[in-house]
C-alpha cells in the first residue's frame, strides 16, 4: 500500500513536470534521501494526486501561495513551469500574480512577475509554451 | 471616468459578498475614508473585475495566498464565503486548505480549515450553502 | 505498510500528547477527515518518529520554528504542552524563547511567553509539572 | 555603566508609554526576569534612545513594521499608542498604515487600521489625543 | 479624472526615483503592462502623493517595512534609494535599520544594512550623497 | 559591568565561529559599529551565553527558527556552521531540517537543505567535519 501511494506521487509530479521530479531527486540524494521519499509520498501521493481538484487548479493554488510568501523562489520557478505544463496559460499566469499584489503587496507580486518572466523567456528559447 | 473605475469596483465587490462590502465601507469610513475608495477602485476595479480570470479561480488565488501567508484571518473568512459565493464547493476549499500544508506548513493548513469550519457551520445556520 | 506508518505515528503523535491527538482527529473528522491521516502518517509517521533526534530535541525545533513564525498559536501552544512532556523543563522552554527575540524579533518572543505563562498556569491548575 | 545603559533604557521607555512599561516588567517578572531588563537595555537603552532620530520618527519605524509583518498584535497596540504619545497626530498614523497597503498588502492594512480604530476610541473614552 | 490620477502618480514616482521608475515600465511593459499602469495609479497617485506625510517620512514607512518583512530586497534596494532622495541623511537610514533589529530580529537588520552598504557605496560611486 | 557584558559576548561568539565573529565586525565597521557593540552584548552576551541551554541545543533553536522564517539565508549559512562548530552532527541538522517541512512547508525545509549542502562540502573542501 505504502509502494502503491509512492508510486501514484511518483506518476503525478512527472507529469507535472518529470525533469523537475529528477532534480528533485537529485538534489536531496546524498543529504536526505528518506525526504525525497516522504514528498514523493505525502505531497505528490496523498495530496496533490487527490481528485478534487484538477491539477491546473493545483498548481494556481501554489503559485498563488508561494508568490504571497516570497520567500521560496526556487519553488516559485518549479511551479510557474508546472502551471503551465498543467495547461495554465501565460495570461493566466500574469492575472494570478497580478492579483497577489492586492493581498500581498506590491513588491511580492513584482518579484513573482519578475521569475514568470524569466521562466516564460526560458522556455521560449526551447520552444515550449 | 474615475468614476467607470469605482462604479466597476463596486459592482465586483457586491457580487463577491454584498455584505461585506457594506461592512468594509463601513469599518473604515471614520478612520480612512479614501482607503475605501482605493480598494474599490485598484482591487476590484482594476484588478479583480479583470476578465483574464473568472471570479471563482481568482478567489481561489486570494484564499490560497491568505491561508499561506496566516496573518490575515479576518480577511480569510470575509474570502472563504466569497469563495463559496463565487461557486466553489466545500469540498474544493477543503481542497486548497489541505494543499496548503505542503507549502506552508502543516500549522498554516489547520488554522485554515478551523476559520473554514466555522464559515461552513456559520452558512448553515443561515440556510446557504 | 501503510498501516505500520499510520500506527507508528499514532504512537508517536500520542506519546506527545495524547489529548492533543484526540483534539486534531475530532478537529478535522467532519472537515478534512484524510488530513488527519495524512498528519498521522507524514508528520508523526514519517517525519517525529525517525530515531535521528530525540523527542525533547523534536519540541525544541518545534517551539522553535513556531514562535519565530508568529503564526501559529493554536499550535504553539500544543507544542509547549508536547515540549514539557517530552521532558523540556519550563526553565528550558523560557531560554528557547528568551533566544527567539534575537532572530526574530522581541515581540515574536514576548508573545510566545505569553503564550507559556498560560500553558505553565494550566498545567500548575491541573497539578502537572 | 550597565546601570547607566539600564536607566536610560527604563527612562526612553517610561517617556514612551510609562504605562506599558510597567505593564511589560509585570509580564515578565515571573517567567523572564532577565528578558525584562535586556529589553530595556538593548531596545530602549541602546537603541531606541539614540539620538539619530527623534522618538516620533523611531515609533513611525516601529508602526510600520509591525503593520507590516501583522503577526504581533499586541506590541502593534501599545506602538500605537506609543507614536501619538510621541506626537504623532491620528491623521499621521493613519496615512501610516494606509501605505502599508502598497507594500504588505491591503489586509495588513486593513487590520493594523482595525487596531487603531480600537486605540483611537480607547483614548478619546480617557480623554487623551 | 483618471489621467489626473496617473499623472500625479506619475510626477511623485518621478520625484521619488526617475531611474527606477523607468525601470519599472520597462520590467511590466511586456508581461503586465496593466499593473504598471495600475501601480502608478494607486501607490503614487492615490497613496503616496497624498498630502498627509512628507516624501521623506513616507521613504522611512517604506524602508521599514521592506526590511522587516525581509522578502522583498529588489524593493528594498530602490527604497533605500528613494529615502535619500528624498533628504534622508545615510545616518537616518542607518538609525531606521538598526531600530528593525529590535522588532524584526537582528537578521533582518543586518541583511538590510549590507544592502544599504552597497548602495551608499553605489552612490559614492556616482558622485552624489 | 558593561565590558564584562561585552566581553563575555565575544568570547561565546568566538567559541560559537571565530570566523564569522570577524566578518561581523568587518560587515558594520563602517556602516553601523555600534551595532555590531549592541549585537555581542545582547545576542552573546545576554542571551546565547546564559547556563540555562548548552551551546549544541542553542544552535539548533537559531537553525530552527532561521529555517522556518526563510528570510534570513546569510545567517542560516553562519549558523548551519555554527551548529557543527558546537557539536551537532551532520544527521542531527538534516534531522532538524527535515522537520521544518512539517511545520514550515517543504520548500522552507528543501531551501534551507540546499544551504545545508553547501555549507557540509564546503567544510568538507577544508577537511571539517
Amino acid at each position: 500500500m505504502e509502494d502503491e501511494r509512492f508510486h501514484r506521487g511518483l506518476e503525478t509530479v512527472r507529469r507535472i513536470d518529470a525533469e523537475n521530479a529528477g532534480r528533485l531527486e537529485e538534489a536531496l540524494k546524498d543529504i536526505a534521501p528518506d525526504l525525497y521519499r516522504y514528498i514523493i509520498g505525502f505531497a505528490f501521493g496523498d495530496v496533490i494526486s487527490r481528485p478534487g481538484l484538477d491539477l491546473k487548479t493545483r498548481e494556481i493554488v501554489t503559485v498563488s501561495a508561494l508568490s504571497a510568501m516570497g520567500n521560496a523562489r526556487p519553488q516559485l520557478r518549479v511551479h510557474l513551469n508546472a502551471a503551465l505544463n498543467a495547461g495554465c496559460t501565460r495570461d493566466e499566469i500574469v492575472e494570478v500574480l497580478m492579483q497577489i499584489a492586492v493581498y500581498a503587496g506590491i513588491p511580492a507580486s513584482l518579484n513573482a512577475l519578475a521569475q514568470a518572466k524569466e521562466v516564460f523567456a526560458e522556455r521560449e528559447g526551447k520552444g515550449r509554451t
